[in-house]
Order: structure tokens, then C-alpha cells, then sequence
């Protein structure tokens, strides 16, 4: 590549799975060139993209050091690169084989994967992309979404993280879509205020939100989403 | 636990997900025993189940020989046994550090846990437990069914499994939901041939279902949903 950085990130400027890259680059101090998919021209389905993401969806990383190794699939990516870039375990549990965390680590990337992802993002497309509003079907994805708020709040009302004490990419896997519930999916439900509701949800959010490698990435995302009128 | 085998399943007679556990046990060659919760009962809601998964869901599993420690969400729990018990990489990739393959099989559980489950299981959905007939939304998802069996084929085509050259638990975590695809999702779905329009899929598909350890647990599963009326 000729931009002589160590990866390539293959994302787009608002799909919210490609967020989550960006954190874990950030955080480790790695350098990488994002290339910008236009999903309008599509750009994820023609074969010089499907070469590297047969499923045809964002993100991809490609590690120049790695002989061009590529991986796809965001929590994928996010094991990857704390296995081999996060020896310090800065934002990652210890991979010994004698301790349990990691695949606690595991469950909550698979959870944020198969519980909150999708079902946040069927809300997102029956509130706003479907061929015909749906009453019944929003109603579903978004009680789904306060029902997988309710699950972490219970969880984070007995401790401050989800794994290992600290602030871990299971913990920052779900920043995106949580992102996307409190300004999108249930910003105008009725008789619902997250913060009063869902307190410990509400403050390790935000806490993470603060973060200073994750306060920069959230603000251009939210800009991009606000300028295409998607947010307001 | 008074059983004395080495790990408790909780799980449920027909869920798709818990299928795959016992796969996995099975191939193996593990000891454990299945406790069947009773959704109608509301049992994945009762403490004494969200003590173990605050998700509500299952499956869950408990090994006995690991201080009983809990580990829930399915492709976790795959990525648990192997890790731990499948030493001679029976049906995992080697998972050293300078390997790429344990990524690329994480790749896979991580598109079967976010691209193929939550979108079968949203047809089932709304083929036959949403309150009212929502034509369009049952077409949305059978038609992102289809695209997942094509995104497979086109892989399958060009090699015989996912990754590492044999059948691993990447492989394996596809069997329940496309056996729901071809057993009821897309059974009358007008003009498609499975066999024919998605031969390297169907091959792989039934490959799989030829195994001793798979071929027993799936015709006990299969006899259960037929029984109770779901497949027909």
C-alpha cells in the first residue's frame, strides 16, 4: 500500500461497526489509512471488495505486517488486534489458558454481536429504511433495545466494567449502537429517560465516551450522521 | 451437582442455538447432562436461570470440573471446549499465536452469530409468532436468508471447509439455522432449489449432517420440533 502505514481499514463514514475499529487503532497508538466505502455507488458488493469480505459488509482490516492478512467481521478484528498488539493488555484480559476471563471477554463480544447489533439495527431500518411503516415491527426492535439496555444495567449496577475490572473491548464493543439507541431508536419513546432508568447503563456509556480516543471518533461520526440528515 | 458428569447444559428442546453444544460435547466425547427449561414456564426468566445468563437466553453451560464456572453465549461456549478440551485440534484450528487461522475461524463464529442466526431466527419470527402478517418484513428476511446460503456457496465453492482445510466448530455453529432454512424458512419459497441454485453449500451442509456426532442430535431435535408442531 502505498499510504506506508500498517493497516488499511476498509469502513464507511457512518455504519456504526466500523466505529468500533477506530477505538481499539486509537487506543494502541497503531497507525492506519481508512478507506471510505460509498455504499451508494456500491462500492461493498463489487468483487474488489467482496475479495477481501465475501459477506460483502464493513468493516476490513488489512495488516501490512502480517503479510497482508486480512480479517473482517468488527469483533474479529478487535480480538485480533489486542491478541497481537495489546501485549500490555491495555484494553484487553489476560489470554492466558488458565484464566476465565477471556472468554467471559469472548461471551459479551458475542452478546454486543448477536444481541445488541442486530436487533438495534433492525429498529434502525423499520424506523427509517423499510418499503412501508411498520407499526408493530418498530415496536419490536425498540422494546428489544430497552430490553438489552436492562440487561447490562443489571449487570453494571454490581460492578463497573463487564470483564476484568477495567475498561476492555468488550466493554467498547458496544459503544456504537448504544450511541445509536440514545439518539436515534429511543430518543422520543414515550415515557422512557435512559439515564433515570437504566443508571448504570447511562454512566458506563458515557464514561467510555469520554475516553479521549473514543470522544474524537463519536464527534466526527455524530457530525457525518447529523450532515446527512440521519441524527438531528 | 448431584448428576457427577463433568458440565450441566441448560438449554431447551428445540432452540436452535443449544443444538450446537451438544455437538460439540459430542465430538468431543464429553460427559454432561441437559436440563431442558421450559420457556412457557418463563424459565430462561426466573433467577435461578439470569443468575447463571443475565441475557435470559440459551444456552448456558456450567463445568463442573472448572470450579463450576459459567459460560454462556453459544459460539463462547464452543470457543470454551475447544480452547480447553479439544488439545489434539480435533475440530478447531491450532490457536498459537503466530497462527492466522484462529482469527479466520473467529471470523465465521462471528458471521454466524451476527449474519446468520439473528436474520433466520427474524423470518421465523415473522413466518409465525409476530401478532399480525407482515408480508413485507417475512420477504426482507427470507430474502437476507438466501443471501447468507449465497455468501457460503460462493466460499464453499472454492474450498471444502471455512478454515484449516477439515470441518472445525466454525462450520459447526451453521448446522441449526440452516437446517431451519431448508426445513421451513425457505421450504415453499417459490422458484428456489437449494441443491441446485447452492450446490457447494448444500454438499457442505449435508457433509455435516453425516457425522455420527451430528447425525443422532439433530434427528432427536428435528423428531421434537415435528412433534410439537413447528416443522411439519
Amino acid at each position: 500500500m502505498s499510504h506506508g502505514k500498517q493497516f488499511t481499514l476498509q469502513t464507511h463514514g457512518t455504519g456504526a461497526n466500523g466505529w468500533k475499529i477506530d477505538f481499539v487503532l486509537a487506543e494502541l497508538g497503531l497507525e492506519y489509512e481508512s478507506k471510505l466505502l460509498d455504499f451508494n455507488q456500491q462500492d461493498h458488493k463489487a468483487p474488489e471488495y467482496t475479495n477481501y469480505n465475501p459477506n460483502g459488509r464493513i468493516p476490513a482490516l488489512i495488516d501490512h505486517s502480517n503479510n497482508d492478512f486480512v480479517v473482517w467481521e468488527s469483533n474479529a478484528i478487535m480480538l485480533y488486534l489486542v491478541e497481537k498488539y495489546d501485549t500490555e493488555h491495555k484494553i484487553s484480559v489476560s489470554d492466558s489458558n488458565d484464566s476465565n476471563e477471556k472468554f467471559e471477554q469472548l461471551q459479551w463480544l458475542f452478546f454486543q454481536a448477536s444481541g445488541q447489533g442486530p436487533y438495534f439495527g433492525q429498529a434502525v431500518w423499520f424506523m427509517g429504511s423499510h418499503s412501508e411503516k411498520l407499526l408493530s415491527a418498530i415496536e419490536r426492535y425498540q422494546k428489544e433495545t430497552i430490553r438489552v439496555l436492562s440487561v447490562l444495567d443489571g449487570v453494571l449496577s454490581k460492578r463497573e466494567w463487564l470483564v476484568g475490572g477495567k475498561c476492555t473491548i468488550a466493554d467498547l464493543s458496544f459503544i456504537p449502537w448504544s450511541h445509536w439507541a440514545l439518539r436515534s431508536i429511543l430518543k422520543d419513546y414515550p415515557g422512557l429517560d435512559v439515564a433515570k432508568d437504566y443508571p448504570a447503563f447511562y454512566r458506563w456509556h458515557f464514561a467510555m465516551l469520554a475516553r479521549e480516543s473514543v470522544a474524537g471518533i463519536v464527534a466526527a461520526r455524530e457530525a457525518a450522521l447529523i450532515t446527512s440528515g440521519i441524527w438531528r
